[in-house]
């Protein structure tokens, strides 16, 4: 069956749903994906038309660009269902935006408006079974774009695959996680790719992460890899310090992702007159808070745990343990921005956007 | 037709050759491959069976993590034909040895000899009539990995697949190349993934790249991303400078590839007598030979283009023409090194390997 949608997307659908097969109590984050997908290509130097069909494996050429010279970007979000069983996204345009900045640094073609943000709204319009109601139960969204065009010449691109693909996640408790502060590798240099949702950018933390879970760390602390004096980000997330009453982290760079969590979490704090700080945050100087107890929290910010406690660090071979708060501004600050994205507080800056 | 060989690799042959269809004499680099491709699984901890058969496309999952995470290296070699219609592969274990290493780097699976060596040389025997006789012309082998295991979460895949895809190549003249020195976007971090053949290192450089070319500059001259002082690599090649008569390359690092090219220049160089050292090279050293007339040359140095000579570069908005030398050395290196390659030379140093 294919139908015309308005914005001129065109719509196979999927014979039956895998939707009942799926355990919505028990997911395991990424694994289980809806029962169908975006797909648009780029070629001759224009955008084709989208089309959304039945999620399935596509063919490509061993000679792909993107297997070769990893010329491929994506983006996280998430859809949410309130109690209305209306759908909203969170902060979309945002998200939009930054696909587009991190596809100008790998020199790939844009995505417009309409192929982006159409997209995602006819798709998750399309499978809005799988968005679940309640606190934790989310869709999430996954665009992306791979360079397909052939050729083991290390050249950009002519042909691109933009693909929109939903897995549905539940937040779950993760443990505790404790963090190890990066004294040797890094994840991003001076005038590289950090700044940009660039597939080679996850790849190359696989195995430092690896080293720090051996140790028993779950996650990096990243620090500028040119001193390894300057904390950065919290594995794929952005981290924030407390010391005393005053949240502190990094400004965004060419190393650091700008974070629409981080950028939310910000306003909600400068809203309710929490001092927040966006500077250098430097290694010794969490070291003597820690020292002199006047680090209170270590927190990671992102799309898939929204806000992520840290327990304790490590740095220098030795652990600092962080205090068990009462009044963890964390979590009161992950209470702040759920509430908005499920539509039980008011919107007053006009995150959501219903599907 | 399914065909055993001793070192327990199936073969499916094609049907026909593509070859007659091939114009040898006006290759484009890296575009058209040979019938056969060598495909390798890694699933549940172990290599499966590699398998030669027709060069196709394969079908592959959106959610591959290759796609997401970049997970995925490569190596780039060449067989040669010499003037008794024998193939060789040129030092084939340092490649062996660096696809390994990038592996571990990248949180991938090492592959045993006997896949990466023994499948080279069983697909290019089986491909040996796309070798073609003569200087300059090469069957170009790349030799990768990708992560083909699905789900969008960022850990290292537990799914691979080896494969090995031919081109011939043609040598040609590149025209011209002058260099401009980075001096604000860089390749490689430290504690970064810049010593491995890591695709996502490939794509970062194309907007820089892209940059420059506007520029009217065929290449860059990567610095260090800390400071911008230090001369690293050409493009995707090592890079060497002449001053007076030595000759110069900065050593290998995590932010630099240790080339087989760049080693075995060194080592013809050494056997020579000629003055080769190999320690960090500064940009204020180079410019200041640059306006002596001290610098002699510059060059880069890998598999696709051998040696390529530079003619001069750009550095903080002034252009340094480097002098038109009668004897390059440069040059006099790159006849040394395709001499063995072709078996026109005695190998005194054992580089080559028969097919
Ligand atoms: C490297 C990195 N830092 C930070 C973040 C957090 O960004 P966001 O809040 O937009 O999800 C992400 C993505 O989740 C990321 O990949
Ligand atoms: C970044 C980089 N530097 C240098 C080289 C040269 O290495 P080789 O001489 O082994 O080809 C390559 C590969 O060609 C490379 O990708």
């Amino acid at each position: 069956m294919m139908l015309k949608t308005p914005n001129e997307i065109d719509i196979v659908r999927a014979k039956s749903s895998k939707i009942t097969e799926v355990d919505f109590e028990n997911l395991s984050f990424g694994n289980i994906f809806t029962d169908h997908m975006l797909v648009c290509d780029f070629k001759n130097g224009k955008w084709e038309k989208p089309i959304i069909k039945p999620y399935e494996p596509f063919l490509i050429d061993p000679s792909a660009k993107v297997f070769h010279y990893g010329q491929a970007i994506f983006e996280g979000m998430k859809a949410y269902k309130d109690n209305q069983d209306d759908v909203w996204l969170f902060r979309p345009d945002e998200n939009f935006h930054r696909f587009n900045k991190s596809a100008s640094r790998m020199a790939m073609p844009e995505v417009p408006e309409d192929i982006f943000i159409g997209g995602l709204k006819t798709i998750v319009d399309l499978e809005r079974d799988w968005v679940k109601k309640g606190l934790g139960n989310t869709l999430y969204l996954r665009p992306f774009m791979i360079a397909i065009g052939s050729g083991v010449i290390a050249q950009p691109s002519t042909q691109y695959r933009f693909m929109i693909i939903l897995s549905p996640a539940r937040s779950y408790y993760q443990g505790e996680v404790k963090v190890i502060i990066a004294e040797h590798y890094s994840r991003a240099a001076n005038g590289g790719i950090g700044a940009a949702k660039a597939a080679g950018n996850y790849s190359a933390q696989f195995y430092p992460q690896k080293l720090a879970q051996e140790k028993g760390f779950q996650q990096i602390i990243w620090t500028d890899d040119a001193t390894h004096t300057k904390l950065e980000e919290a594995g794929t997330m952005n981290v924030f310090f407390r010391i005393n009453d005053t949240i502190i982290t990094a400004p965004v760079s060419e190393r650091i992702l700008d974070g629409v969590t981080r950028k939310s979490l910000i306003a909600l704090a400068k809203r309710e007159g929490i001092n927040i700080e966006e500077r250098d945050v430097l290694v010794n100087e969490i070291v003597k808070a820690a020292k002199d107890g006047s680090l209170k929290e270590i927190f990671g910010a992102g799309t898939a745990a929204v806000v992520s406690p840290i327990v304790g660090f490590q740095y220098q071979e030795h652990y600092y343990e962080l205090p068990k708060l009462e009044n963890s501004l964390a979590m009161h600050l992950k209470e702040e921005i759920t509430k908005i994205q499920y539509k039980l507080a008011d919107d007053t800056f006009g995150w959501t956007v219903k599907i």
